[in-house]
């Protein structure tokens, strides 16, 4: 008997066996693939590796500007793939360390639910006081002719290439979408997203999605363009009532992805076309039965889906724990302080509401932005490279709504709004925080002087 | 008449300026050189425009562990320092706007002080209701023999130099001593440090201070070295009793900086040892004068002095304007959450107390570190690199009271910990933030995990 079985190693699965293991409690995580789930074998990890190499291939070739120069700048892909696979296996030998350290016993294969908290692999049934399912998800391949051809891949295939395509087209240009078409055109391939809605990146400040557009100026965009076929040679799309055609060799299928609940039905869990019910503690419809991550559908990413976990737990174990007493006395699933990064060249970030979601909610709002350019580090760093910072507070309160950026290092400089935002803090108290000079960060500050 | 004269253009100098006007009074900005102070003409932005260009040129030596290859990497120094002078030029000029936004008059020529709240410049009496005294600091160059030799430069006739040294002798391993080591022992010139003290950088964790020293490996650092000559030829120095000498064609002088407060004493000005006196709203002993800035001795940052610069012109200007609404009822300086940043590779930053300095203060105190390593995107862009956060909390409470670290982007990544001490967030609040995956920032929080 466990006090936690967990179905899924992934950012939501090994954080909430982690989290329980500490608190000393006797966990099982189930997992059918390797530790880490997509986000570090399939997703951020590895994308991320790829990405920062690009940046480096990119940056080598700018730095003249600094009186840096090399010549002759080469890629080759077979070492950024290796650098990209040996961090992926140091990721997981940590993940296995933190499950050995916890003392959570980790059980590899295919998980089926026999009922109850009850879990079945390999034959053999586990029973657990609480079960945790973070199956997570699966890149949706919609049913367009030729899509279940050779010459298609998801992000799984993608990052198991053995050479650079020459020609690419990408369909859909969310944030997978966006991200391989930076690190394939920086590295000399021939780009092509699809996109059938009039804009990339849907929860992107639509500003910072253009701009991000202009900036990859290597890439070919098409908009508002909805594929008929996938050939062997290449991509139909029709846009505006005309039929085109994109010939590439390599097609990357990115249009969204699904939950992952296969088995699950059995239970009589409730679920939606969104994924697994639960409500702002995690729980399903049954007793003891938690969800976490993006087999809910709720927020599709790593760090989203973590926090669940630590809810879960944290309501699963009730408030006699350590983690329980230094959080909440209740532990609920808070959504509008998530930040996001997408990682091309430039970055892009936003933590919080866009200015069309504020006034879609009925905010009145006050919103001021600042060209990067007017950051002394940026300028410095970037010279008057493009890229700036907008936030978007409460007329009424100051409160801070939300904060979007694009340029340089934002990945690393959007967690503080997050922190303003879920410390509740008001542009009148952000003012007075001392931000050190010079810095890209102390902009979000700049901007909000500009609000007051 | 003038609502405010503002005596120095620096940091402090040109935001109070900018506040002010911004809140429409009537300023005066007098200063004897160019815009931008210390810190845009002779610090912070001319030093991270050319530590940028060196972290470019060693990046891209380094980059074919991720498969990105570069031949031939040459440093051309001139074309560097245009970079630097061109960013120099951008930054003065946009405070220059910045003051015509704000209808901020300003004044060229060394000021005077007749008396009370007046300014002469150029023969012309100038008359204030209130006066702020921002003339900031200059190198100390101590009586050490040859210390006024030609081969002896500071901080600002180094930003000029036409052409590498071959061996360059950096006197006072301060921020200013390793930032100039870091940049010109990356770009390939021999660099001693000499230390009078037992370790660099004081204000460093000393775990941080001895790892900056070990991956500054290029770098000579003599610890505990008393210089006691300087010649034509190079440094002599007192090491355990014995003579020693090192070789340099250029010497930097950098042992600490010293309050410009000449011209002030007729004022009946309270002035210390440490520069000119002022209370927490930044009031010094006269009525309607304040301070601000290194002239004050309090903290030598340039994110300090523009604080101070908002609290002066808070306080001076009373509950009624637009800026004194948006903060407190009194806006006083608080120094306890004020960020620093090291931008030598790596870069190391630092808020609030380190332990040792929990300890003097008699704190019952938790601390907790880890190393970057264990952080997803630091392991995909900078391998196994050396670098770790620490996080120091109060045990009582949780309050955070210090957050140091040493390794990749920390210079962007500091303000966050700012923002936690100045909103007293607790562990118990930062394990509740979600911060964005893959992201070094989080790794902050991962570290507020470990102190629970």
């Amino acid at each position: 008997m466990f006090d936690l079985i967990v179905v899924g190693a992934g950012p939501a699965g090994y954080i909430a066996a982690e989290r329980a293991g500490h608190m000393g409690k006797k966990v099982l995580l189930v997992e059918r693939e390797e530790l880490g789930g997509v986000c570090t074998n399939h997703g951020c990890i590895p994308t991320k590796s790829l990405l920062n190499a690009a940046k480096h291939f990119v940056y080598g070739k700018e730095s003249a500007r600094f009186g840096v120069h090399f010549d002759n700048p080469r890629f080759n892909f077979t070492e950024a793939m290796a650098w990209k696979n040996e961090t992926v296996q140091t990721l997981r030998k940590g993940i296995a360390f933190l499950m050995k350290q916890g003392k959570v016993e980790v059980v590899k294969g295919q998980a089926s639910f026999p009922g109850g908290k009850k879990v079945e692999v390999g034959g053999v049934i586990y029973e657990g006081s609480n079960l945790l399912l973070a199956t997570g998800s699966e890149a949706f391949v919609p049913p367009i002719p030729g899509a279940d051809g050779a010459n298609v891949v998801t992000n799984r295939e993608i990052l198991s290439l053995e050479k650079l395509p020459s020609k690419l087209a990408v369909i859909g240009g969310g944030v997978i979408g966006v991200e391989f078409a930076s690190f394939f055109s920086s590295v000399g391939v021939e780009v092509h997203v699809i996109e059938m809605m009039d804009e990339i990146c849907p929860m992107m400040d639509t500003e910072a999605a253009g701009l991000l557009r202009k900036k990859m100026s290597a890439v070919d965009f098409k908009l508002g363009a909805k594929v008929t076929e996938v050939t062997p040679r290449g991509v139909k799309y029709e846009k505006a009532g005309a039929e085109e055609f994109i010939e590439a060799d390599l097609v990357l299928m990115s249009v969204g992805r699904r939950p992952i609940t296969s088995g699950l039905e059995a239970l009589g869990l409730d679920i939606s076309r969104q994924g697994v019910v639960v409500d702002e503690r995690m729980r399903t419809n049954l007793p003891g039965v938690y969800a976490a991550g993006d087999v809910t559908g709720k927020s599709l990413l790593a760090h989203s889906a973590s926090r669940m976990a630590e809810v879960a737990v944290m309501n699963m174990f009730g408030s006699g724990s350590q983690a329980a007493n230094a959080g909440e006395a209740i532990a609920v699933m808070r959504y509008n302080a998530v930040p996001w990064a997408v990682y091309t060249l430039p970055e892009v970030a936003g933590c919080g509401m866009t200015e069309a979601e504020a006034k879609e909610a009925g905010y009145r709002f006050k919103s001021a932005s600042m060209p990067m350019r007017a950051n002394g580090r940026f300028l410095a760093e970037h010279g008057k490279d493009a890229g700036f910072c907008k936030v978007i507070s409460d007329e009424d309160t100051g409160l801070i709504l939300g904060v979007h950026m694009i340029g340089a290092v934002c990945s690393e400089m959007i967690g503080t709004a997050a922190v303003f935002i879920e410390a509740e803090l008001r542009v009148q108290d952000i003012i007075e925080i001392i931000f050190p000079h010079p810095s890209v960060s102390e902009i979000i500050k700049d901007v909000c002087w500009n609000i007051i």
